[in-house]
């Protein structure tokens, strides 16, 4: 997307590679909201570790990250031996998929770089088949965010009000983002409307990334703490609830997504208010029959006990909260289930949550 | 209740009186969690400081605060003349009334004191009334959140999983609190329960107050980001929910309180948990047909845009959290309507939210 830094507008993705420098540049996401700063990494090993160390975070940001490192580790190698280039490329492979065990994206992603360099007769065609692997990934995660947009732009009328959580925005992606996407695809086509983003305490991805991102693209919002969405939706001041998915399960229509999702889709049903969830398909799960089998990770619980800010002098500091005597209970995610989803936005277009099973043959399911 | 400062355990009040000195000793609730300590207010105008600038905050409290503040007016007075005395406490309660504007407790608590200080045929007898009103209105407070405690204390039994919302507690009171009055008194009965205590963004008076109050109490507890209870609900961990309330409609049943009350409700309903609202008499409204009649203030932005709290070094410091070219919108209060209320705690018995009209003779209402 657009970004306006030091009163210049650029266009810049989330996610990018220089070929000449065998770098993958990457927007530092921990100095958002309050710095813009793209950096490159010198080696897989340092793209690994903006990985693990969340300079990049969201599901598609971090595969087509893991796509270009294993590229760049690939494009590395010196010599003409494929058999010590097989061992090299595991090796990064190892290191890459490690940065975030839990991911999916990444060894997805990886998969499919490794699949298309096998291709290769040489160790010079596989690494020059690596990066196309890795562009043509970065290119499809764009592609589905933006089918995604079409599909979701009628959604969203002017004058509406819209509600998202989290940040499923273009940050997470390599550009547009997923939940995020209706809203660009609706500005561009002239549409105004309004809105509200979710603090999404605790890491407050609402407020420092979601709000960024609306703001460089200057669409009207204002923050609301997460407590505020009820008494929105009693007032009728809602029309239209979009959040993204960290995991879907294919065979029910249920969502993992940020903790507090489920929250908002119980209030939207309340107030009869229509709750989408715009997703690409690399988070579907076909395997996983229960949402209840979801592991849903406990974070620390530092971050429920304070936050994270600049002072008014201008230092990034971690403020200390809530009673110095008490713990806190973190959970990172919750489960959405069917019966509070309208519909499913893909960029095959929208579903209901239980049809996908029946649709998978066009979104990249199972066979059988 | 029972504090324990530098070692020491001691019972304390939130607001009490030093008649020597002609102080009214006050928390200071602006310091806490992370710092203790009992102030004293030199005279009436520092009295309404503390009020207005939130030293002591909390309905029950601040109508205290006000009720001997006026006594605290009332015996500086010097002289004999009544009729000039009487003009000196017209000045001292406009001064407190206007402390807290569109707080009703202040008022109602000074209106009692005025008129038992009205019987007094001297200056030094009104000054004595004045004092004798003020104790008696606390300790009513007092009587009335441990008659809350002795009927919810049903309602909590051992191994439960209770969840509150915002700071109901003591330090809101003279002593004792609303919603944790049946937690304290259940304690008092040998009950073993975990309390899971919401965050309360954006001002945080869960993880900053009812969490050091109930450390202080030695109750076990944690704080969770208030987007997490919905998890909870939803995997039937939380058994119980009991909050407070800022005004309680008479004539509907509909309870304003603290911005994100009106969530828990429709979630605790979703789940099939009973939900309380546990009331002092004083925050009945007898007079307001309807919950959209009910003023929603809207608080400055700048409370959701960032947090207050310690940085490592000790200091207490905003931090700005949010993306610094977005707004916020801050609704302080929403509106739980009679439908998701299983219960009203008050002194007088718990009460079906549609109850209370009928039962407006056992709660201080109307005669007709």
């Amino acid at each position: 997307m657009n970004v306006t830094v030091k009163g210049r507008r650029r266009h810049c993705r989330t996610v990018d590679f220089d070929a000449p420098g065998n770098r993958v540049l990457l927007i530092e996401q921990r100095l958002l909201p309050h710095e813009f700063r793209i950096v490159g990494t010198r080696d897989f090993r340092a793209t690994a570790g903006a990985i693990r160390d969340m300079v990049v975070r969201g599901a598609g940001a971090i595969g087509a990250t893991a796509a270009y490192g294993l590229a760049q580790g690939a494009r590395a190698f010196r010599g003409k031996d494929l058999a010590r280039f097989r061992r090299h490329v595991d090796a990064v492979v190892q290191t890459l998929v490690s940065a975030r065990p839990t991911a999916v994206d990444p060894a997805n992603a990886m998969l499919e770089v490794r699949t298309r360099m096998d291709a290769g007769a040489s160790v010079a065609e596989q690494q020059q088949l690596a990066l196309e692997a890795a562009r043509q990934f970065a290119e499809e995660d764009v592609a589905h965010c933006e089918a995604i947009g079409r599909h979701g732009a009628k959604l969203i009328r002017s004058g509406m009000n819209v509600l998202t959580h989290c940040n499923a925005g273009w940050l997470a992606f390599v550009d547009v983002g997923s939940a995020t996407a209706p809203m660009y695809a609706a500005q561009a086509r002239g549409r105004r409307f309004h809105v509200y983003c979710d603090e999404t305490r605790p890491r407050s991805q609402g407020a420092t990334l979601t709000a960024w991102e609306l703001a460089q693209q200057g669409i009207e919002h204002q923050i609301i703490a997460d407590n505020a969405a009820g008494l929105l939706f009693a007032r009728g001041q809602i029309d239209l609830v979009i959040v993204g998915s960290d995991r879907t399960l294919g065979r029910t229509g249920e969502v993992a997504n940020k903790i507090g999702t489920y929250t908002k889709a119980v209030l939207a049903r309340r107030a009869g208010v229509p709750f989408y969830v715009a997703i690409p398909l690399s988070t579907i799960d076909w395997r996983l029959k229960r949402g209840s089998d979801i592991p849903i990770e406990e974070r620390d619980e530092s971050e429920v006990l304070g936050a994270w800010g600049r002072t008014r002098s201008g230092r990034r500091e971690f403020v200390r909260v809530a009673n110095p005597t008490s713990r806190a209970f973190n959970p990172g995610f919750d489960v959405t289930p069917p019966d509070l989803i309208t519909g499913i936005l893909t960029p095959a277009g929208i579903f209901k949550p239980k049809e996908l099973w029946a649709r998978r043959h066009l979104l990249g399911g199972p066979a059988h």
